[in-house]
């Protein structure tokens, strides 16, 4: 039976995600208590994949899952899953809202509920708990008088919903990924994605060649973001969302390209893209959980880090890349 | 006497980078309960000026000022501020490490100390605040035992500092910034930043062309982020940190070509660069406050949105670019 | 009375092109033995413009009018006339095919009638002229039989046409430029050509960012072509004929970006594009003539020598290049 | 015994070029007519290589040959000389400069020596002849008193030379290439060229993605010409001389990255560079003599010529273009 980790408690929003795959049936499934640790479970061996939140539409990329896949030993994207984020508020059976006096939430809960929270429970008192399905887990101890939380951490601990959607702009939606060891690619579909990201060299102009690269290919981007690399003042991970799939050759060229060109590029996985929310029932994203859980970092570029500017069109370079690239494709990169 | 907003409560880090600018003397100093609320106040003319956080190295951009500076009315950078992120365990004074029963921080705070609560406080209970001011003041009403704070925080609330840096990792940097409404910019130094943000055609290649507008002028970026648009599935504000001063012709040109090119461009301010952290005293980053507190945004491009591709080298285009980069450099944006 | 050269003798394809345009009425021709003499007339006075062949499309561009454009002092292209090239056989009155025992032509009219020729003057020797005017010429003083040359040069000789039309091939088009010395360009009209001349640093990429500033700018080429600079090896002028008038801001800003970027730059004028040969009466290309007239040239760059890179974008770079380009506007560049 | 075609008549430039490679010994040379004629030669089986002047740095590029090799069935270079253009005037032995009454040349011999005739046979007068080798057997006939041909050509008739290094300018420098029918190039050293020939879609930006192609794999453009297609009015061919070698990974997938993107691409060969002129002896450049033997030309595009813009990175043009790329390396393109 597979073990599948994902960030935790039970209730959340990545839990959600996961139950929405084909992958989730028969399997187990392990609650970590953040996005780091279940990545690290991956790469243990004590679970077979970890569904994590990868970027959401109000915060943008999630910082310790982006730094995780490109800092620690590699791992692979082979789903995505889009899930709006729904806030209800929930009670233990039998409480009115006139018998809320305080309410717990994670602070992104709270900040995305504080007008209607202001507006229907005025008198209670706003509490802060390590995530939305742990002040569900308070709310069924007895600890505060109600939650916000995602609906499922209702019907998790038992609670009975006093009002749902009540956050106080549209749902933000956050992408889940699925992440496994590295091993072969699913199938291409009509509509991939491919995610990786980059290193350059720290000189004008860097960029614009990686993007040149992915552009005299027609591979379009559709999400970008520099991270810091930790230690290294004013260096920078490039991470990107490209369309299409490694399996293809104009995908294949532009990543060999690449690893050519870069100074660290990690093939980060090609899996179908997901188009619409798979709500239902939602979770909560608490994201923040995995923050901070920094490990020591691999920061050896792969094509060295000399003085002098790289020639990514050597013919070694070509032979590195095209083996690099073979074993993208077989699923077994080093 | 100029009235500074700052992202608050009392004792925060926003507080700590504002007090290290000269604009801080003989100012009036006023928290505010997110960087939304205090950006709010300068373009309401409650305050002058506003710092809020904008980067950090751990976390990336921080996701309610970059919103509120792209989609709200127009105000603009004028000073940056690089801060060391510190963590000091206080508690009243009398209070020892045997007495210490509940630790309160925020959430960002708990995730950076972990290990180090669990190696030296074991039988703590971990509560969580909505700031770690927040939980310094706590502790000072009795509340708590010991807060995971910034070192500023003790002193603001008469507390006693039990242990300083104890975060896990190497400390985190935060870039905070000095915000005000529209007005000629500091005259360009020789190390300067400018920060704008533009939004283009869903189209392959857009993002290229952006890049192209800037590699041809000699101008480097240091910093690219997407940000979704809310309400648009799909496209994307470009956040962008550049090296130079739009008094410069290369980069006045470039900010006009953009204007032409683009559907929508925000110029967010040329200012001096800052190259060191400022510390010192820190304070907390605080950034989770700020989060959500998204109100109405104006979508319309400044380009308008027609379906035919942009003719970003009209001459009415270029003559609308001029009359806008005059308005940028005299301060006088609409 | 204004003093037009043109590329002589009498009755060649330039002064054709010279007759069909509103420039010639009330002027006085004068006819030169050379592409380049015409041009050192204008220079010099003698002439307030000049005729001279451009660009052949069977033969490319005339190499004695490119080189002498660029390596000579400036003048400007303020009219261009396409003229289909045709080539009749003509004799003196009363003469006929079976009389004709010797055909004279310049070696390029030949080339292009060797069939016909073959099929029906089998019996004639072929002889080499210096012009196909000048051939008619001959015929006129009994020194050859026949003449393949321009329909005019039989009217100017007084020579009966024995056979029309007689290229073994579908006629060749042939591009004539009137020229001047600088000044105010012709107003624009909806469809205008500028052409310029450039030279880069010899380096990988050069051309392309010479190309870049075209392109980001919307400006299309319709003909480039590398000529050798004499006298320096392995280094080349890039002449380029590009869509769009200087008046317009995208043509002049990108004027100005090469000029701060390339080594060199000539404006060549901007002017309304022709789009339809303006025959009627054709005359002789004649442009051999014209072929190996170099005279001492200037090979000063505008932007110095320098073994560093140039910094195109640095801001006396772009005072200098805007004075430039006020006085390529104004039409008294140096 | 192979059988090496050349530009004749005897005595020309060509030849001298032709003798001046190793392939010329044991070899039979056979003069031709014309460039055109030299290599159709080559195609039809009655010649095993062809000797053909290329380039010339005073004129350019020569368009009888740039225009078979890209319309005529495929060849490839396989060598390159390169030969400073010296002219001499030769007479019949015992005549002296007093007796020179008639001076015959080809009209290029003429345009390059005109000032020094003047200066030293000012009562001669000058013929034209189809060559400057035709001119010299002239001399040996006595149809003339003396030539302006090439050294060689002296030699070639019995005639001796009066005067040497009559050009009035230094000399310009020819390129002749050697061209074989379609096979393996000769094999990589460290400096060498490689020859093609593409035409675009009619577009903006069209030769610019051509360019990038090359500039992303860091390949050098040493020349490039554009020639009007024959028959299509405002389309041309980009005629291209890049550093490398077809055997390189990087020229491999230039190449193949032209083939998909191009409507039309012939690769033109890969062969060792020539740094310096191989002079010694020299011989006249007779270039014009190829000129205007147009023949019917295919024009059908590799990649069709449908109204929807090429999709140069769809899988299917992938596979073609890497068989077409493993053609053009085995030498058995179609």
């Amino acid at each position: 039976m597979p073990r599948l980790a994902f960030l935790g408690p039970q209730a959340t929003f990545a839990q959600q995600a996961l139950l929405s795959l084909p992958e989730s049936r028969d399997a187990e499934l392990l609650p970590y208590a953040g996005s780091t640790a279940a990545l690290a479970a991956v790469r243990s061996g004590e679970a077979d994949a970890a569904c994590v939140p990868f970027e959401n539409s109000v915060e943008g990329g999630v910082p310790a899952v982006l730094d995780s896949l490109v800092c620690d030993p590699p791992l692979v994207i082979v789903r995505e899953v889009l899930l709006a984020v729904e806030f209800a508020v929930m009670v233990r059976p039998g409480t009115t809202a006139a018998d809320v006096r305080t309410v717990a939430s994670h602070p992104h809960g709270e900040a995305q509920t504080r007008h209607w929270l202001a507006a229907n429970l005025p008198a209670a008192e706003v509490k802060m708990s390590s995530s939305t399905a742990e002040a569900a887990a308070q709310v069924a101890r007895g600890e505060v008088d109600a939650a916000v939380a995602a609906p499922l951490a209702a019907r998790t601990h038992g609670l009975t919903i006093l009002a749902e959607d009540v956050a106080d702009n549209a749902a933000a939606v956050t992408r889940f990924v699925l992440v496994c060891p590295p091993g072969p690619p699913p199938a291409p579909t009509s509509v991939d994605r491919t995610t990786l990201a980059a290193t350059t060299e720290n000189r004008p102009g860097a960029l614009l060649s990686v993007l040149t690269e992915l552009a005299v290919r027609d591979i379009d981007l559709t999400r970008i973001e520099s991270r810091p690399i930790k230690g290294l003042r004013n260096e920078y991970w490039f991470h990107l969302d490209c369309t299409g799939h490694v399996a293809q050759p104009a995908m294949g060229e532009a990543l060999a390209a690449l690893h050519r060109r870069c100074l660290r590029v990690r093939y980060l996985g090609s899996y179908p893209r997901a188009l619409e929310p798979a709500n239902g029932i939602s979770a909560t994203a608490d994201k923040v959980a995995g923050l901070g859980d920094a490990r020591p970092r691999s920061l050896e570029p792969v094509n060295g880090n000399s003085p002098e500017p790289v020639n990514g069109n050597s013919a070694d370079r070509f032979v590195a890349a095209a083996r690099w690239l073979d074993g993208v494709r077989a699923g077994s990169q080093a």
